[in-house]
Order: structure tokens, then C-alpha cells, then sequence
């Protein structure tokens, strides 16, 4: 197929290395030195001038954008695609993005909204990686638009990718769980390193505890300030519900209550170990 | 030399194989599997019969016990060591040991008191390995019984093993930021995997920010559970300090501040950056 790739980010060249053995790859950024980049590196075929010399030339685009920009994007360039072509966004919010495309949609297009969960703390195309995506979590979140045929394209371009996982939800769905898994621990790196009084030269007293829970705390700043407030009303209770289980943990400390700490880790050992089963 | 390994679990396991290519390593457990795997597999020289046969044989012996084991084994068996003796502990609180320990030490023998900030979410000496010291950090607390050369020979014990850095800290000291790298980076997962409200195959849905920020929950709870206790003040003083930077966050995305949020994340990033420059 020729796959389309609008903005060369992380995630856009680690889309565009894992497609291209198989497929034709044309690619799109603002900032031309990142195509150039990618063109350079083998991760992509071609370098669109333009968004529609991209879109008269592919059959599935990627738009690897920041949330807020996903429609706005769209809006001024749904024009120029070719009747059959299929977009994709790959957003880690879906209910607002969804909002954002609905009214700019054409009958004789596809978009199937989508959320690969995987990453890394780094920006940029220089750091793209299609290993990130071996094993992954996929989600596609289908509306009543969708055909099955563009569907299970998405999805079967997932499997391609190395994702191990591609599961449909509804976006009220989707952005409810991912406020737990993403944006919750994202919000918890950051106040872990936030917390730090300097007291002390922190790093000569750290192990991988703290590297593991702080690691994303080298984020991404405009993304996920997006993020966060695109899914402010799931986030916000998920850190309430966070706070009960910190607060339950915490009186037990209070009331040296050894037994209670013991039968409480035990069981979110038990419920951790479940996750991944044979992964 | 003759290194002693008391308790033959991931810790000791790990000790006794990182010291092994250049010492005569002897091991007691209570449970004789431990040493017995242990020699079968090459990590200890000589699986000794009692604490006694063990003390007469080697030069430093470490007590790799559970905190609140420490002192009471070390009372039983204090009358066995011969004289010049180092013995060392490793856990992770220091003021309780060091308090436990006190009363019992002896003029022609050395106790030092050190953390190997190191460790794995796994529990005994089949998954022992010494890779999991290689530039981790050390902590040595010296108390005004050590002489130079004894805290001298534990250090650079602790840089035979791997480690990369090895800094001296008051008990007090050690507990307060020990508190926080450790200890709550601990409670934090935990209750992130116990807020968890059960309503989605929570596994298909996580990335590696998730599965990172809840890998310790997979945690050892007799070992953890004592070192929360044994450490409570200051861990109580450091879930409010995290408390109250993840309340900062909250009221951000609650009045919807993006460019609060942005500066916030931005100052976060810079700061885990700093931490392990060049690592």
C-alpha cells in the first residue's frame, strides 16, 4: 500500500520504519529537515512538499499530529483526498479528537480513529523506533461511519507494525481506561520529581525504583499538557481514586498496621503479576 | 577474602556472586536449599552448617536479613565472631538498625552499617545477579565505633561488586532521602495498581509508562512492609510533600491552566535530566 505519514515526530517515524519493508512511504512535516532526515535514514520513500501531493499519492494517511492539532489539520485539507483514502489519527485521546473531525467528515473518505500504546521519552524522528511497537497494546475506536473493510485495514496494519494486542472500544471507553494507564502515572512521574525538596544530590541515591517511576517525567511538555486537558474529566477521577488507595496505604502506615500492609501489597502483587501473563 | 553471606536470598545471592571471581565466599541460610542451589550453581565456595562455623571462617560476614531480623541475629550470634571481624547489614532503613544493633556491639569486632540501593521485584537466590549492582549507588552510614580501615574495606567491597557510586550519609540522612527514592516510589505503585476499579482487561490497555510506574508492585510485602514501619515518619512526611505536588497538578488541569502545566512539565523534565547525566 503507499502509507502516508503527516508530522515525522517519534511516533510518525517509528510508524513510517515499521510499514516501510512493506510498503510505500510518503511523508509530511512543517519542518522540512525532518523529512530530509528520514529520507536520508531509509524510513521513508518520499518527501511531500505539501500535504496534498501527500494526499493525492496515498491510500492510508497517518496524521501523527498533537491532539489540538488533529482537526484543525483536517479540516483544511480534507478536500484534496482522493476518494478511498483512509486517515488515521493515533491520538491518546479519542471522545474529543472524535468531536473535533465528525462535522469535517466526507462520505467518500474513511477515518478510523486509533491509539497505539507505546512510546518513549524522546522527541523527535532521531529517535524514531519500530521495536517500541513489539508486543504493544493497540486500540481502535470504531464510529458508525467506518466500514468493517477500513477497520480491519487499521487493524491489520497494527499486527503489521509488531502491536500484539488490537482491541476495539468505544471512545468514552478508551479515554476512561487510558486516563488510568497513561495519564494518571504520567501525572504521578511528574509529582514524584516535582515533590523533591533538593535537599540532597538526589541522583547518588536513587535506584531503578525511582529511575522506573520517574522516567517519564522527561516528557513531552506540549503533548501531554494536551493530553491531560483533553481528558480532563476521566483524569481528574482517576487522581481521586489514586488518592484513596495513597490515603488507605498511608493510614495503615499511621497505625503501624503490619498485617493490613502485608495482605494489601500481596494483593497488588497478585493483581500486577496477572497483567502480563506469559509476556 | 573470606566473605560471609548470611541469608542467601536475591541480595545475598547477588552479593556472593559479584564478590565470587576474587574471594572464598562461605553461606548460611536457614533454609539449606538456598546455600545448597547456591553451590550447585557456582555463586558461594562452601555452604556452612550454623552461623558459628560460618563466623569462625570468614573476614566480613553480611547480614542480608530482613530489617527487623538484623539485630536479633545479631544478638544470638554476636559471641561467636572472632575478634577483627567486620560483620555489615544492608538494608533499607538505617536509624532502627543502627538503634537495634547498638547495644549488642563489641570493642574487637566491626558492624557497618551500608544499602546497596540496588534490587529486583523477584524474591530469592535463583534470581541472584550480579549485573544489578553495575553503577548503582551505595550507601555506607559510619558510626563513631568504625575505624577508617573497616569503613575503607566496605567500600571498596561495594565498588568490587559494580557499584558506581559509593557515598557516606548520616542514618538520618540516609532515612530522609531513602524515604523518598525508595519507600514512596513503592507506595506510589502499589496504589496505582490498587486503584485500579477492575472495570476493563486492564493488561491490553497499557503501555510501558504503566507496566515501568508498576513493576515494583510485584513487590516482596514481609521485607517491604518492615521497611515502611521501620521508616515511618519520614515516609508519612514524604506522601505529603508528593501530596501536595500532585494537588499542584490537579488544580492546574481543573482551571484548565495549559501554560501552568507546560512550565511545570518543562521544570520536571529539566530536573530528572539532570539526575543521571552521562548515565
Amino acid at each position: 500500500m503507499r502509507i502516508g505519514i503527516v508530522g515525522l515526530g517519534l511516533m510518525g517515524g517509528s510508524i513510517a520504519a515499521a510499514l516501510k519493508p512493506h510498503h510505500l512511504i510518503h511523508a509530511f512535516d512543517i519542518d522540512p529537515r525532518a523529512a530530509t532526515f528520514a529520507l536520508a535514514k531509509g524510513i521513508i520513500d518520499h518527501r511531500a512538499e505539501t500535504p496534498e501531493a501527500l494526499f493525492a499519492a496515498c491510500d492510508v494517511i497517518y496524521l501523527c499530529l498533537y491532539p489540538r492539532a488533529v482537526a484543525a489539520f483536517f479540516e483544511q485539507h480534507v478536500g484534496a483526498l482522493r476518494p478511498g483514502t483512509i486517515c488515521v489519527d493515533i491520538a491518546g485521546v479519542k471522545a474529543a479528537i472524535i468531536d473535533g473531525i465528525r462535522a469535517h467528515l466526507r462520505k467518500d473518505t474513511q477515518f478510523v480513529f486509533s491509539h497505539p500504546v507505546a512510546g518513549r521519552e524522546k522527541i523527535g524522528v532521531a529517535f524514531a523506533d519500530p521495536n517500541i511497537f513489539k508486543g504493544a497494546n493497540y486500540i481502535v475506536v470504531p464510529t458508525p461511519e467506518n466500514t468493517p473493510e477500513a477497520l480491519e485495514t487499521v487493524s491489520s496494519l497494527a499486527r503489521e507494525m509488531g502491536f500484539g494486542n488490537v482491541t476495539d472500544l468505544s471512545a468514552e471507553e478508551h479515554d476512561a481506561i487510558i486516563a488510568y494507564t497513561s495519564q494518571l502515572t504520567h501525572v504521578i512521574s511528574l509529582s514524584i520529581v516535582d515533590s523533591d525538596d533538593g535537599q540532597f544530590d538526589t541522583g547518588r541515591f536513587i535506584g531503578d525504583s525511582y529511575r522506573d517511576l520517574t522516567r517519564i517525567a522527561m516528557i513531552n511538555a506540549p503533548l501531554w499538557s494536551e493530553l491531560f486537558l483533553e481528558n480532563k474529566k476521566n483524569l481528574l477521577s482517576r487522581i481521586d481514586a489514586f488518592r484513596t488507595s495513597l490515603d488507605a496505604f498511608e493510614a495503615m502506615l499511621r497505625n503501624d498496621d503490619l498485617d493490613g500492609l502485608q495482605q494489601k501489597m500481596t494483593e497488588a502483587k497478585r493483581r500486577r503479576s496477572l497483567l502480563e501473563k506469559g509476556k
